[in-house]
């Protein structure tokens, strides 16, 4: 295997390299630096290596979306060329058009997510999302006066952090424990939250208690807007696969001792909203419909997406 | 004033006697034994006499709705009487009455409410109401296999006190934060929960986030039950007045300094839950539907309620 | 025919005196003074006679709900006096007691729904009610400061008398069209409407329109009051009665020519919003569920209601 | 134990006599009878064998609802009486009442029912309910010109009897089959379905179905109706029993041999439809909202209802 | 700049050319002959030129979406053209495409919205849409026995001209008030609006009182088709734009003196309705979902949707 | 025209062929042998007879949608050829790969569907759906612990057939009336059910019931999958064509005699979901959502869609 393929994947398993963004990019880099060294053998020599690139790179971290989607992007379409120059140039120019694209995803959902923003309005959000921060920050930054509602988040509050961010920016921010999300949701105009995944049938898994937030806005008619790069859409989802949601330690909501021993602790980390709930997902690729979603991963995948059958 | 009537307002005043229900039976209590030592005087005298006396109990805690009921269900239909006697009798047996009715009401709810747990049942519960608890806790002491879980009910974090007292007595049960009510919604067969307040068109007024239980519930079918003595109805609503819903400091949900000083908390204590999402209201008086609680409120306090007008 | 019964029958039939409030207290009233002036006979033949002089009463507006409620009013529990003197002073007593509280219902009807709303709300009401702008005004002359937004209530546009009323009224009030006011909702606090009739299970029979508003602001939960004496309240519909919703002439919405002949125009007066979009029915007996029409109407008419059958 | 109380319990354990009304005049009657004829003792003695009396009646067939309904309609409001003679005679008046208002029920629900049928209405109804087909045919009768559509009604078929008898009564009749219900809703404009019990919070109980039908009604807002008899209401509800749901042989759905032994069958006979689906239950006390049904049973039962805790 | 883009553009300024297919094919026509007449330069040059052109254009009614489609669909792919002839030949044939397909665009939709129109249907249509008119009438055509509803559509009242032009058709048509929507819902099979504009997550903007049309048709599951040009899909909102809703003026709601100086009117001209409320867009390219209109806007302008960013 | 068209054609005719997936790859095969096998004449010729016997093969099944699916993939892109040979070559490597891709649908349809089902999953299918049956039966295959619910499915019972093959399949299966749908709901994890056809905007039609079972799955939201191969997607509804549901014999339901000749019996064979109660559309060529089936449509039939206008 090529040193670089090798290395980046070690810096992936080993978490030098980390968050969704950089692993993404960092794997189609090395998928295309890989194909632009490249030297001697044939096309089928070449498809075939690039194949074990592709895998091992991967398997750093089988379960991250925006890494198998960073790789796939760099290798899309390479089975399709007629010689080993075309192969290796078009893995060379997918590898750099998802550098590109991906780096300023979130600085392209800002400016679009901004525009949904009007002077005056109260924005709710969950957790600690950068994109959709980004977007609250840059609609500020416009001079827009807003009012931001955000949730504690329990159990980690990261809520915190997100109250601390926009205050530090100027903004006027209020804090509100999560119980009381259908409560102030009649102060509230727009909501916009981030995502950790989305699946082919425009399903948000995000954050614990994102779904509620989405029911409390549903009940109101508050236009509920997702932010998310599309390296967060789940190919794999297209497949069937199941998005698991993973359930953490008793000790991230209790202290030890705080309650009796045969107490349990049900902790999940993320939850899944409906579509149905969703008015509308902000990406780099525009602003889309849950029903869209499908669409764009088959568009950025090409033919990629059929290949794992 | 009579001493009776004064030492008791004083002890509510200042906090001697306190809850909901003691307060209540204070109060009717004093009223009856205002009447039953009251001496001389023609019926006109002891009328006034008495209205004084309510008044003066009243307002020892004038946002009390228990102890308005207390002391209203004590005068009741006193000004219909005929003579001195009848009208002392009548608030003697009216006063009596009450303290018995209301001392077992949590009693007979668990009665009842246990009623509607089967076998192998799994109950949501938020916060920490007598009342619910005393449900869940009579259908395990019948010996039905349940499961139960609890919120955290942030800031005060009731629901460690909840998943206590049900693991001490034996029962399975779950800790969840609040955002994880919607998520954990699919694995729950029915919600009980208490009520601070109720009001005549039968809105449920409740600890910050019972309603977004019932909404979560409702999206599912899941029936809502609320365990409410018939002191919790309040009267005062079928005068139109507005339930008050405290906001508290924000120390209560961040430490001192973990926050910048710009940043606001919005802290409400309760929120409040249409009749639509409530399936049935477990009073001593039976189970009720949410458009029951006017009817049940005149039966109970008779020409009484039209008195203030 | 006694001739209080004969001239005041008169004066309904040929609009003398109009107004749902007012026949209703002038029909009570000859019945009361028919009772008072009653000579001679048994107790049997009183009440043969007070029967025909109801039912002259009633025949003089027979589908005046607010009449027949007053008739009946002043007549209950006559059969079951017994002795003649007993029976007149009821019918008598019974006929002052419904003059006085329904003369002050709009009053004390503005008392209670003047308490639901807050200091900077914004009301949505429609057509021109005069129990609803009474709330309205209270609340405005109890010094809250309140924006309210009145549709133009085609085809007889109502609409610029409640905004002229209100305008006069020193309150800040925008017109806007029929087809706005699911537009607009998003900007309202609380709907106050009138009503025509209500019936026993809980519907509203108002100007049409009224339950494309409470659709609008069920979809947004904002809450929709009903402002109502209690004699629109319709006995008749305990019996099944269905309330006929009269069509009115083309005329009302078109000018003679402006339209081909051929064209139709379909003009009712009234809609029915189901008992599930209204959150209270603000009455001069208290704030109400759509759930206990039926309990008031029976506590209001006693054994008469079960007479009819 | 008086012979009336024996003979007729025996009659209703040995389903000599049978039929919810008649099972409920047959105990009513004979406790009145009991009443009438008896003879010696205290007015303690007499209230100990008239409770002893209606435990041996009602205990003849422990879970009919009418039975319990019309015993405690009987003896209601006897243990106020201040001496035999009075306590005796307003047993026997009770009994002769609840017999004779319960023999019209039907009847009078027929004629309350009709009148909510216009003419060239199309109704649907479910399995073959007495009072449901009463307002049915009632309306026929009175010339309006109706359609109906009735479910087949698996397993046992009924709507065979319900479309024999509305064919033969010379009624446009349509069968279709219980899948159908939601595709053939829009063309029906109201439902008309009976009940087995109705609960004291508005729940309904009635044939399997039923809770498919009126959730197909309310997503396109047609009318739903429910014809009970309020011995029907079931005040054991009210401390919170719950109505167990027999489930029945898989002989009723399938033929020995027709599936793999292995295969299960669930063949519950009732199901539960909420409150909010229902529009209106139409009584013999009138048409009243699923939130009056506590209010019409205590009006009813008075103090007995209150005799069981 | 050349003559034909200087002259359409002024013409198109000044309201010679008007109406939104006209300006997109005129716009587009323009673009395409400039193409063809080009001469001289580079394909450098010519795409500067080609892009300035484009400019100057669209700035004639900067928010016509119309116009901008109908310009970017001529444009759209000459950037990857590898020469001159190859780039002027596209946008030639691009534009001859747009005004092609555009001009038919009408009548296509009228085509294959009259095949969901069934004998014997009756319709609601909304305002003055020749696309939703133009699918009437080929229905009446095609010789199906329509009826038809028809809105007033304050405050313009095009109701009248919609009305008039369908009675002169032969269609049986009925006018209502804007206000008996949902009153006449329980009428109608299905509903048929035009659209002003369509956004790229499936929101319609259209005549105010469209929104409330279309959650009167949710609540009782009547179909609502919307009949729109693809012309009328905004690109912008992909880049996230908010579509701005014009207010208009207070004389077209209500005659001078009308109503006190200090009464408001506000008068918007479109409002928005969700997705979720839509069951289908009729378009020239086919019966889409709400969630395919990113789709089809991605499909039809190709690479240069993306060129803006 | 060739006999191979002639022949496949009389074959689909007769039903000597039958089954949606069988006469399909029949239709496409039988073009593919017709361009493999095509001599002599030009381009022009080629098309012009590919087109006729295109014609001529539809013709065969006019209203079956999988056949137009089959032979439109075989022909698509013909008309875009340079030449003789690359049009044959590339109709035939279509038919190769449309026979190819739905041979294997079924079974890839199973094997996504199979990981939406978890250990321990509760399933309840409708009807007898081969597509859903192989996903049921994969997840089995794959040794997952699961229990399924199947609708009895009146009038043909099919259900018979379903419970039989699960039950040899060694599945849990308990089989219920089509009436215990909504009541069985609270029990079932996932809904599966095949489709007979899906219109362009995201709507199923399927087998009399699935509307209704798909209304109960939404009042619960649980999961309600379609599972379907893509050629079931009729490209003649983006035309807007109506699905004709057939209205089938009145013996189908009753035995002859079994109810007076007056009683008409309504027995469609399907009925129309909405796409808004449907979660995902799971198909071969993925997890979609409904509002990606026209995305799927186009991207299948490419420009052969816009053929027919």
């Amino acid at each position: 295997m090529a040193d670089i393929i090798e290395d980046t994947s070690r810096q992936i398993a080993d978490m030098t390299i980390r968050g969704a963004g950089k692993i993404a990019r960092a794997g189609a880099s090395a998928i295309g630096e890989f194909a632009g060294s490249y030297r001697g053998g044939s096309l089928e020599d070449f498809l075939a290596d690039l194949k074990s690139a592709a895998d091992r790179m991967i398997s750093s971290r089988p379960t991250a979306v925006s890494l198998w989607n960073g790789v796939q992007s760099a290798v899309r379409g390479a089975d399709g060329a007629s010689s080993l120059e075309e192969a290796r140039a078009l893995v060379e120019s997918n590898a750099r058009r998802f550098v590109e694209s991906s780096s300023k995803a979130v600085q392209t959902i800002a400016s679009i997510g901004a525009k949904r923003i009007r002077e005056g309005d109260t924005i709710l959000t969950h957790c600690n999302s950068s994109a959709a921060l980004g977007v609250i920050k840059e609609a500020h930054r416009q001079g827009k006066s807003i009012k931001v509602y955000a949730t504690e988040s329990r159990p980690w509050r990261q809520g915190i952090l997100t109250v601390t961010d926009l205050a530090e920016s100027g903004i006027d921010v209020t804090l509100v424990i999560d119980s009381a999300v259908r409560s102030v949701m009649k102060r509230i105009d727009k909501v916009f939250v981030g995502a950790d995944t989305i699946t082919s049938d425009g399903v948000l898994i995000n954050k614990i208690g994102t779904s509620q937030l989405a029911l409390a806005a549903e009940e109101r008619r508050v236009p509920f807007y997702v932010c998310a790069e599309t390296y967060k859409f789940s190919p794999m989802t297209i497949f069937g696969d199941m998005v698991t949601i993973e359930e953490r330690d008793i000790s991230e909501v209790v202290k030890p001792g705080e309650v009796p021993d045969q107490v349990k602790v049900f902790n999940p980390v993320f939850d899944s909203t409906p579509g149905k709930y969703i008015d509308a997902i902000i990406t780099e690729a525009g602003m889309i419909s849950p029903g869209s979603v499908y669409d764009v991963m088959v568009r950025q995948l090409g033919g990629s997406v059929f290949a794992k059958e």
